[in-house]
């Protein structure tokens, strides 16, 4: 299955049913999904061989917070109960492969790449609870600026599995300081989408040095009276996996997610 | 190491600190561990090969109801954080052994059956929710009557994961009808150790035709007023390797669980 052509975009994205998002995707649209299937979860990639299948699954076990699997797709399986009737060679906008740690490609279908032997994890993502925050009252500075939220290489060490090991990607949000307590209180129900903030307020103390300058996504300004924010990222697999060097693995281009069929409040506990 | 002779207990279990009840059963002590070391954690536990070891967590990660995993040991490694100092091959009062899917020992020591391949799954468990009811002013009648949880092949089935299937195992604790909601409301808050109910009030309707003969642990009696509530229950890994039929498995002797280091609070969300 290839991509062919692109697809109008029919209406407005955040009213698309998963399923017709994936469709749009797979017929080759490429966008960012931020905002796209409202109420939906959206999710991180990473695919590997089965034969690096079992560290990962340890990886994300022993580091919740960053890795929160949703779902994994058996080896050679494409689709799954969180993508019914999808394709996840096709059904995600924009993907990264990786050779020997090294990025190699930023491909919009991996059905050039796809093994029999290659299992897939599907890992929370923080899409889910911004739109609590949103209904908490709480702004998203990237979501007003209209960019991709900063992603930074914390200097907090994952807890190693095997060959897998890494620094956690955290994601950075600016919340008024009034409001900070409630940002915890509220992504906190949800630990399957990364929970409560892993540190808020001093971006030297887990080694980032320039917030202006984030190693993924974009910056965003930091209002006075704002405290930086920090949620362990599903971006953190990918971290590993540059430094754990594998022969491949693939994940998706941060910010161009796997939109699921599962709804947000599937996640929120109690 | 083998444990030798039969050391007395000095003082009260529950005010053991977990270190000091490991290192008795260590030495030779078997015993239930219902009230030990109050406040800490205890575990269920499933050991495999490595060969193996995919589809368990892959199989816990797909059910995290019955099997909450709170630690993994690596192939071959007999302690970790959550018994710090201590050794999984002795620590437990009482193992049992698979080969085949059949229970072929229930030894007080499994260092004749170790191999440095075997992986250590060390999975929440619901003495961690039962103190917290307790102090939600709820009774747990297999405490006041002085035995055995009574746990119960249920007909739900687990989702499967590779080579391993089987049913989930559930406990059942009778509850007024008055604090069923009660009971709800505070197990839903250890999603680390079971969380909330699978089931309400009828026994029936999972596959329970006589809740007077558990498969596992001891029947209780059912006051007027009260409705048998169902949670997920550890002891699902083992059923599931009693029906998958593994060469090797070793699980614990129901009851005699692990006392780890971490505090039950750890498990506490939000």
């Amino acid at each position: 299955m290839t991509k062919t052509g692109t697809p109008a975009l029919p209406g407005e994205p955040g009213q698309l049913a998963p399923a017709a998002a994936r469709a749009l995707f797979r017929a080759g649209l490429v966008s960012p999904t931020a905002g796209w299937s409202r109420g939906f979860a959206q999710a991180n990639l990473i695919i590997v061989p089965k034969a690096l299948a079992f560290d990962v699954l340890l990886f994300a076990q022993r580091n919740p917070k960053p890795c929160p699997i949703l779902g994994v797709l058996d080896a050679g399986e494409t689709s799954g109960p969180l993508l019914a009737g999808g394709d996840i060679r096709t059904d995600v906008p924009r993907y990264t492969v990786y050779e020997n740690g090294t990025m190699v490609a930023e491909p919009v279908d991996i059905s050039g790449y796809w093994r029999e032997d290659l299992v897939t994890f599907i890992v929370g993502c923080s899409f889910t609870f911004e739109a609590a925050l949103q209904d908490g009252g709480i702004s998203i500075a990237h979501i007003d600026q209209g960019v991709n939220v900063p992603m930074y290489r914390s200097s907090i060490r994952c807890a190693p599995a095997g060959s897998i090991s890494g620094p956690m990607v955290v994601s950075m949000r600016p919340v008024p300081a009034s409001q900070v307590a409630d940002a915890v209180r509220i992504t906190s129900r949800y630990p399957a989408v990364h929970g409560a903030p892993v540190h808020v307020g001093n971006p030297a103390e887990i080694g980032i040095a320039d917030l202006g300058r984030p190693d993924f996504g974009d910056p965003v300004s930091i209002p006075t009276g704002h405290l930086p924010v920090f949620w362990a990222c599903g971006v953190t697999p990918q971290a590993a996996i540059m430094e754990s060097r594998p022969a491949l693995a693939i994940g998706h281009a941060p910010g161009h997610m796997l939109i699921t069929d599962a709804r947000d409040s599937r996640y929120l506990v109690p």
